[in-house]
């Protein structure tokens, strides 16, 4: 049998659509999906064009396909219903409800999320990069007072892209070090991360994992040996313990489960929303 | 009167109650709200604790509170149900259709969205973080050979958060290279470039928004000036034109948009879905 298309309609990105139905098929175990996002259906030409595209799949013998729409245009929303698909459309159930309850009609206006309606929040999330990017890897620099809060854990923990997700997602000014021989022989922290300690948040990992994530990058030496990488870790959860430092196990966690334990478990507030 | 709350409840990080919440209520004027995130409610204590925190707004005074929810396990799910406010939950109204179509039940696991169910996405959005910083801003590295796109344009463009976000987001292999003044004065590209020539794209903006980024950074001088803020985008968009490459304009996009419409423009493939 041919593979079954799931459609993402947006009249932008594209974001919300694939967000939502990633999670909704994510409950099924059959995977063998096709998936297509179609974005920027902002006019009835591209939306009857967009018809064109998912009855063409039906036609080729495909099963009917899954449509996950967050269209608000109803011009285009009409239009669209003539595809061939289920239709699972978060306007259809949500906005007469949420409208009644906050007593005002929606705008029908598209491009309002994910948009430049808050050119603040633009601006807040490309700072964030910076001062993720500046203060990266121990960085050149170290603006600690004004992080939020300040990643340490060894090399190929998750470290970077955390930080720039936190920056992306939430603004947050998220600065990260590493910890090596010179931490690990000593058993402490330099003094600079100490007098921040309220800021400092760890990221720890399974050795096995982390042997892992390193062959990737350089298969052979030290850096990737079993011995190394158990003695790494083994050191940083003492330096954990001993600093009584909050963290995570990034070991089952994708970059957005850390990102969501670390402003969950230290309260960091986002300085801007999805 | 006291601000309404909207919750944004998830037995994971909530990144989808949150995304689909926000495409919601931007349909309307009323913003006056105050948003709460309630992540990881993956225990029936947790739910119980949710509730508490949700009746305590009404019991202040405060108007019905809107609750976004993706929850799965059916223990919390009912618990919740007890939670005062406007429930809004698409497992409620999507997983059934869906399942009829699919002629399956849902697995009600939580966390298969956004998790690690995928350690092979993960490694992929990792190494593309990595690509990105490594050929970021003309980069060390310069590993165009194997780059999915590589956008170029004045400085404050947006071509770094734009990289990282395609890499973090779609796992896409998103170089970026600065036009400056030796571009301008000749007119040209230099040959690594004209050799990707399909792989480039361009990030064009309008003066006035450069020219207040650019003043964020640097207040003063020559970098943020009227003139030289006009003169580079004027020299930057006769290369475009030059050179045929296919461009955005970043002025009214937030990043999403911009990498949305990379990805809509080239045809270049996502390495993973979000």
């Amino acid at each position: 049998m041919k593979q079954r298309t799931i459609f993402f309609l947006s009249d932008q990105t594209g974001v919300t659509a694939e967000t939502l139905g990633h999670s909704l098929i994510t409950q099924f175990s059959a995977q063998n999906f096709r998936q297509m996002t179609l974005p920027f259906i902002d006019t009835e030409d591209k939306a009857r064009e967009a018809v064109l595209t998912i009855n063409a799949e039906q036609e080729a013998g495909a099963p009917k396909p899954i449509i996950f729409s967050t269209l608000v245009q109803s011009e285009c929303r009409v239009i669209l219903k003539e595809a061939n698909g289920l239709h699972l459309d978060i306007f259809d159930v949500f906005l007469d409800p949420l409208s009644a309850e906050l007593g005002e009609l929606p705008s029908y206006e598209p491009g309002r999320a994910h948009g430049m309606s808050d050119i603040d929040a633009y601006m807040k999330r490309i700072e964030a990069t910076n001062f993720a990017l500046a203060n990266d890897d121990g960085g050149t620099s170290r603006d600690y007072d004004v992080a939020d809060v300040i990643l340490i854990g060894v090399s190929r923990s998750g470290k970077t892209p955390t930080c720039l997700y936190l920056a992306l997602q939430y603004g947050v000014y998220a600065a990260n070090f590493p910890l090596t021989d010179e931490e690990f022989e000593s058993g402490e922290l330099p003094p600079f991360l100490t007098k921040q300690k309220e800021k400092l948040f760890g990221l720890s990992i399974e050795p096995e994992r982390l042997q892992q994530i390193r062959k990737e990058r350089r298969a052979m030496g030290k850096y990737s040996s079993a011995q190394q990488v158990s003695f790494e870790v083994r050191e940083t959860n003492k330096i954990f313990r001993r600093y009584g430092i909050p963290h995570v196990d990034t070991t089952k966690f994708s970059i957005e489960e850390i990102s969501s334990r670390i402003l969950d478990s230290t309260g960091v507030e986002r300085r801007v929303r999805p």
